[in-house]
């Protein structure tokens, strides 16, 4: 289906809004008024700029307060509407929008409406431009889709249709059933839009907070089956009002908005894709640093032991357990310091999981071959984490391992550290969203609730995705304010059996863990009814705990070495979450030691 | 009444948020628990700190889930109570918040309640504590103060008392009135918060958008005129959870705490403050230019004349009508070049315009007094801006036009200019609602409502704020993002009582106003029934055009110089607003102006 976009969705000019769209690869846009008037190229100009980035004019949009008014109101109305489609021909649009009105002068008389929105259409006709009429969730009297519907067939022109809006249905909790009923050709458009489920004023969560498909809560996938069961012919159209998004770059912003239509054209099984290949589990967390002095100490600290050598870069490999890290010497940014750069993601299928990468337009990654190097399938991801996928000595696939000559260092006595349990990425502010549905589309990766954690300085938004079996988990987190953008700590979850005697074994290495409070201790004791025993060893290691109704979670943090830092867990039973009821104290302690550090914060 | 606040309304550690509280002059504190748990202060040290600082620990909270639950949870409950109760000896605190049960395992039996609570407030009391207990808005059986006080009555213990928080009452629809019908001595504790009136899940509003006092919507004043009625004897205290606060400078946002409460007490008439001296206009406005030439050609070409030097520092007057524009050449910002330092306010009593601004914790301007300086009565306004508080030549008043010498420049062509109609004042992205208070309570100005206006890159919050007869206006904006704080240029705007007869006259003098596209008149034209003539006339000249039911608004706008515009408006009819709908026009312009000037776009 051809994919399409309001220009309402994205921040910029007009000129720069057109631009993005049409890089990102979408055929058609709507032309939001708002964005025609307050800009300065005429609309002839827009029309051609659009049709030298190959995009098609698919709506104009909205025209509002039209239908069932007084004779003497519908007059204007026209007069009105007469101006509007003189400029829809100067601009080569040939179909408007008309949302339900929220007039008070509006009547409650579905015949009148449906009178005047016939001479409405006679008008248009005249110019060769049809009318898509929308029921506003808000509307005054027509505010669901069936509604719309009754008045356009009781108007009866062959210029006068329906448009629809994702947003509007469900938001309403419309069943959208009944779209079946409606004959397609009398669906002239279709809008969609995505919003997390909040309890909230429907113009307000409208407004400020709809987002693309697969970002909220919405079925939208099902939605457009209907549409398409009914015999909608036309685009898929995004058309999403969204605060943070008008103050994201656009050409980005377009890019994960056609992403989104492209899984959404997958799931609503309208559109195919290579299928997703889920990875199993992490092959390695690359982290770069001018200067690996400190994390060499703190990860030979941590037990892990340099096992190899890049044969061509100066990179370091080293492992405990298939717990594997590469310290990067080259390129890293020194003022921030070290840093997470790159994950290798244990995949069955490396090529097929590129190729399902690149066709949700993820950039692919250009492999330096150089030498004996091994080719390597690697993305990037929204917040340039570069993600390479791996099969670790398999036997049917190039083993990036090859790349590195044993060079074994000192011999370290490992700690009891297993695997990578899973890596926290902070994501820049703009970017939560589309980090959400990169991963979820991209790796197949399931998304949990959206989390709210108490740093001193503001809250935290936290969501994790992971595979089905739990084999690989990302928290994706996004810091409290765009000033802290970027600024805040990644970090490296190493998943232990026996947490008790890895710390013990650590800080006998000398790794110096987070400190926390006797207070987060008193509270524990008063929490849960923890022997003694145990609740003396967690005060004395400075263990953190949690629990869930399925298993227990231990875990504690080191220091942080410039924008990254470790953490140790173990998990019993069935414990799936993060310990984010612990948040708020490791949040609290770090911005503590930061500051002691001589740390400014940002 | 004493005043107090709770820890979790402040961003920082809880060291930070102790000493900020201390600093702007509150009596009291509750600590939220996590504050203390996060932090690495024992209960001891907070305790010493507090009393170091001059604080009372007025209250501990929150309590959790305690009541009406079966006889096994009541075991593990009156376990946590005893920790806590052990933790508030350390502290020093004796006054516990037990919130009303959000537990799915609580019963709805108020018998059952009453008893466990009596049960609670007898352990209580052996500790020398006292229970005070409150309805959450969502709580899961209790969720009314009328309700939680049947509770406590039935409980019938004097360590159970009632806390009564104006957010759960108020944004629960309660009637505030049942309050004068509790005895006095069962208040045990009052909180007080505001919230801007929305339609959205309370727990989600309570968490996110909760405000001081004179911020939002609520008529707190009200609900603690009743508590007083019915004998509440205890501290005003402010509870705030806000996304904002939360990341705001804690010093900055306590002051602002505390000028609410003081506020509030005069509403409700517990507390006297100086009576607020409205101004009745603008006297002048200050401009900073290191450089002041492109202001001073900008100036002459609006038909301001130069008619004054300051005596002692290098200040020019200009003036045309009674619109005074003070050009400063000593210490302006030249990273960002001109901008608006200061507004000269029409007042009857200046004296008394301090006094008041004091009592409300405006800090006073130091008066450089010099040889024959004419002292000047000034505060300063949370974002910085200088406040002058004058009589221009009444002989009652020392006159600060005195401290300027006779300077005439060229003779130039009036343009028609009259007065200041209003200023706007870009607000850093922290001080939105502390502005609006400031004003509000200090000036006595009247707020209007707060619009949203749709830049290109994000959308600005707006709220004028106005004194009764119109005579002072003051427009304050926040600017889309953190990134745009401060950077976004204020402006001026001068009014004149034929804007066609101005216009024509300032740009044969070479004002270059900004440029509008011709299809913001190609909508006007659709919009309104403008006759043909006028329209052309606006077109021609770049004039924007509103109406309202009472009049209508012609305005326009000069290029930026540095921080600062100006503005030409003509107020016809009753005309009482600022050409909100014109704004997202205004701004995509001004944006493409910055760009053609390859100003960078901050």
């Amino acid at each position: 289906m051809r994919k399409s976009i309001a220009t309402v969705s994205l921040s910029g000019s007009l000129s720069e809004k057109l631009t993005a769209i049409a890089a990102a690869g979408f055929d058609g846009v709507e032309i939001f008024e708002n964005d025609l008037i307050a800009g300065p190229l005429s609309p002839e100009e827009v029309r051609s700029r659009t049709a030298d980035l190959g995009l098609t004019i698919e709506l104009y949009q909205p025209f509002r307060d039209f239908e069932a008014v007084p004779e003497d109101l519908l007059a204007g109305n026209l007069r009105r509407a007469e101006h509007k489609f003189a400029l829809m021909e100067r601009l080569g649009a040939d179909l408007m929008l008309v949302c339900s009105s929220v007039s008070p002068r509006a009547a409650d008389d579905d015949a009148l409406a449906a009178a005047q929105l016939r001479r409405l259409a006679e008008r248009a006709a005249a110019h060769g431009i049809r009318i898509a009429y929308e029921a506003l969730a808000w509307g005054r009297h027509v505010e669901t889709y069936d509604h719309a519907w009754r008045i356009v067939k009781e108007a009866d022109h062959p210029a006068l249709g329906l448009c629809l809006d994702s947003f509007h249905i469900l938001s309403h909790g419309g069943d959208p059933r009944g779209i079946e009923d409606i004959p397609g050709d009398k669906l002239f458009f279709l809008q969609l839009a995505d919003a997390p489920l909040m309890a909230m004023d429907v113009l307000q969560w409208s407004r400020h907070y709809r987002c693309f498909p697969g970002q909220g809560g919405f079925d939208v996938a099902g939605l457009v089956q209907h549409a398409v069961r009914a015999g909608y012919t036309g685009p898929l159209s995004l058309e999403v009002f969204n605060d943070v998004f008008r103050q994201a770059d656009a050409g980005r912003t377009a890019v994960d908005a056609l992403r989104s239509l492209l899984s959404l054209e997958e799931a609503a099984q309208t559109g195919a894709l290579p299928a997703p290949v889920v990875p199993s589990g992490f092959a390695f967390a690359e982290l770069a640093a001018a200067d690996p002095e400190p994390l060499r100490g703190l990860l030979g600290a941590l037990g892990f032991a340099r096992t190899g050598r890049h044969t061509g870069k100066p990179v370091e490999l080293w492992q405990q357990g298939t717990a594997r890290i590469l310290l990067n010497a080259a390129g890293a940014d020194r003022r921030e310091g070290p840093g997470l750069v790159a994950l290798g993601l244990e995949t069955p299928e490396p090529g097929a999981a590129v190729r399902r990468a690149e066709s949700l337009l993820a950039p692919v990654v250009p492999r330096h071959r150089r030498g004996q190097e091994v080719p390597l399938d690697a993305v990037a991801a929204p917040d340039g984490t570069e993600l390479f996928f791996c099969r670790t000595a398999q036997r049917d696939h190039a083993d990036w391992t090859d790349d590195f000559a044993a060079a074994p260092g000192p011999p370290g006595a490992a700690a009891g550290l297993s695997h990578i349990d899973h890596v926290a990425l902070t994501q820049p502010w703009h970017h939560f969203d589309s980090a959400c549905l990169f991963y979820r589309s991209v790796l197949g990766l399931r998304p949990d609730e959206s989390l709210e954690l108490a740093d001193p300085y503001g809250l935290f938004r936290s969501r994790a995705v992971a595979g089905a079996d739990g084999g690989l988990r990302i928290a994706l987190n996004v810091a409290p304010g765009p000033g802290d953008q970027g600024a805040r700590p990644q970090h490296i979850a190493f998943a232990t059996d026996d947490i008790v005697a890895t710390v013990r074994r650590v800080r006998a290495a000398g790794v110096a863990l987070l400190p926390l409070s006797d207070n987060y201790y008193d509270d524990l004791e008063a929490r849960h009814d923890l022997d003694p025993r145990t609740l003396a060893t967690l005060r004395e290691l400075g263990i953190l705990y949690d629990r869930d109704e399925d298993g227990e979670f231990w875990h504690c943090y080191t220091a942080t070495v410039g924008r990254v830092f470790f953490e140790i867990v173990q998990r019993t039973g069935g414990y799936r979450g993060y310990g984010a009821r612990n948040a708020t104290v490791r949040l609290a302690a770090q911005r503590a030691a930061e500051q002691r550090g001589n740390t400014a914060r940002i």
